[in-house]
């Protein structure tokens, strides 16, 4: 048991020292002081209701993973401090009276298929996800239609700093998200963009355009107007062939060469990476699974020899043909370090070079997939 | 009472013709059925537990401006048909047991200072606000640091299409959200960039580029980290001189004299335009009032020949100046359109040239200013 919490009414927090730790959360909707957290890896939130009989919290699986009880400070406001968080962003959300409610107080950020609250528990030490005083690059709503699905599409599309003012041409890496997550996750969630502006600016990583598009291929009922939404990776790889990439190459300077394309992805998006990517090695040289499910579908099953559209037939040729074949994943999600793991394992005994990386004390959340991300980036297109 | 409710168990409703007609509303997250919305403007909205004892809908005023209860059709499917709406964007929320929830079937929108519930009604003959087969613009996330607040702020800044393949210079137009929403309100609930891009396509609108920042002067206190929000119109005319427009001009091909240079707001962000651009017209030669609460500060009670840093001093030298100084409101948000005929009735007996527009049927909500956009956009930088 990792994680200890501890209830405490708010009345006596204001009379503790420790209270002065306490900062708002950069998740917070603005103008809102809860909830608030600490370097020594607690949080309190707040909930405000004078006719609720009982209120919970619960998220994230490094946050309040089952739900917490709060206590009410007899003028309706209820709180709870939890403690030995993980750090980075966590889901979570209110049990009023077994109501589930977000956090008026939070930015809705989109997971588990709906707007979800979200927090920010500290993370001291890993200041490369900060906005600083460096060059800052846009991140750009991208519409567009797809022939696939007949339906318009939102990609969010990082360009760094200097790309409106400059005339070179950009590599260019496609990033996936999660599954009940979507297209804003990577910028909002993970804040890819402050990540990808602090390594650029140390020339750790190569200036390069981000692509980050939905995982979803959303099909239209014409008769009703209702969305289908499927995960279905051979019509997402159709999406991305006949669509995102020609839509990107025509709309932005990017290098069209294979060793100028990248692609990762997170969760389902790791799986949907090997199947696009992997299965594609004639159109991609980098290729990423951050915390890749790669148990879906029963891929563990399958003979490596020929799956994956024989990338691995020939391990010299695909040594030579890829140049980055990476796995990371957190240390505490067991099932994910599990199956990189496996596979790791698989490919080095076949010859086929593959890099891994563990994020220490992280679970199935968006701290391993930043971590990751700031792992992987500087690997790309050097 | 223009709206009148009728309660339909959801069971009777799929046994009726009149269902076929209800379409899943663009406004829902994609994979969810409900709501629905039909053209002759009624909604069908649904809620799903087992456990509540009562179950009601609120929202915009169009759409729901007093509790709706709803009915559970026996398997915990709480439903409610409502008829009457005005078109376009409404938020809503559900009063579960008397808890206020937002519907996980919709996109959360930031309005009322938190994340909301919003649903699109109909819009019948209106498809000027519709995603269609013409180049698209681009809106980007744009942070930048204030030197008047020392935070990182965001500004969403629409770029036309064409805007990355050449080389003009664009002029600029500062949109302004109102109250409780922020720098997002206009591309998400105002769908601004569909409505610009249609507007360039058809040669109604020249190219511009187009800035929407936050109408909140936040700052922090460095000790505790919360952000004080506030919409002191003085420092938010500080932060558009000395942050916002040098930023806009160093960052982007943008034309930098006074008739290349528009703002109109809405609501709060119409207050604020008039303290930001009409009290500056060596700034801004278009000037427009989208519902704007020019009853804000005691307004209405100031001398017009002194007000706004005297604009209105010399009604002949303001109509050789400014371009256009434009005001529009829905016909039922009275006070609105009272505060724009009393303010255009006072400056046209001073012989300053105003225009007017009223919005049919539409109240203090999005629709309003989408049309207000639509009538405003094409009058700019001609």
């Amino acid at each position: 048991m990792r994680k200890i919490f501890t209830v405490v009414a708010m009345l006596m927090l204001c009379a503790s020292a420790s209270a002065q730790e306490f900062r708002s959360a950069i998740s917070n909707v603005p103008g809102n002081e809860y909830p608030k957290v600490s370097n020594d890896m607690r949080a309190i939130v707040r909930y405000t209701s004078k006719t609720a009989k009982k209120v919970q919290v619960q998220g994230g699986e490094g946050f309040a993973a089952q739900p917490v009880d709060m206590v009410n400070d007899g003028q309706g406001n209820w709180s709870v401090e939890l403690s030995g968080l993980t750090p980075g962003f966590h889901y979570y959300w209110f049990l009023v009276d077994g109501v589930q409610v977000n956090d008026p107080a939070s930015v809705a950020y989109f997971g588990y298929s709906r707007p979800t609250s979200g927090i920010y528990a500290a993370y001291p030490g890993e200041d490369y996800i900060d906005a600083k005083d460096v060059p800052h690059g846009v991140v750009r709503e991208q519409w567009y239609k797809s022939s696939v699905t007949g339906l318009w599409r939102r990609a969010y599309i990082y360009t760094p700093a200097g790309y409106d003012e400059g005339k070179d041409k950009y590599p260019v890496f496609y990033l996936l998200h999660g599954m009940g997550e979507n297209e804003r996750g990577w910028s909002l969630q993970g804040r890819m963009n402050f990540i990808m502006d602090n390594l650029i600016a140390e020339g750790k990583a190569k200036p390069m355009i981000v692509v980050m598009d939905c995982g979803y291929t959303d099909t239209m009922d014409p008769a009703t107007g209702a969305i289908k939404r499927s995960t279905d990776a051979g019509s997402l790889a159709d999406i991305y062939f006949k669509d995102i990439i020609p839509m990107v190459e025509k709309n932005y300077r990017a290098k069209t060469d294979r060793d100028s394309r990248a692609m990762a992805g997170l969760s389902m998006g790791g799986f949907q990476t090997m199947n696009i990517a992997l299965s594609n090695t004639d159109k991609f040289a980098y290729i990423g699974g951050f915390s890749a499910a790669l148990m879906m579908g029963g891929r563990q099953q399958v003979d490596l020899k020929t799956a994956y559209n024989g990338a691995f037939a020939n391990p010299a040729e695909f040594n030579k043909k890829v140049k980055l074949l990476w796995f990371g994943a957190g240390s505490e999600e067991k099932a994910f370090v599990d199956a990189a793991a496996n596979m790791t394992k698989q490919l080095t005994e076949m010859g086929v070079k593959v890099e891994s990386y563990i994020s220490e004390g992280t679970y199935h959340e968006w701290h391993t997939w930043s971590r990751c991300l700031k792992e992987f980036a500087p690997k790309l297109f050097k």
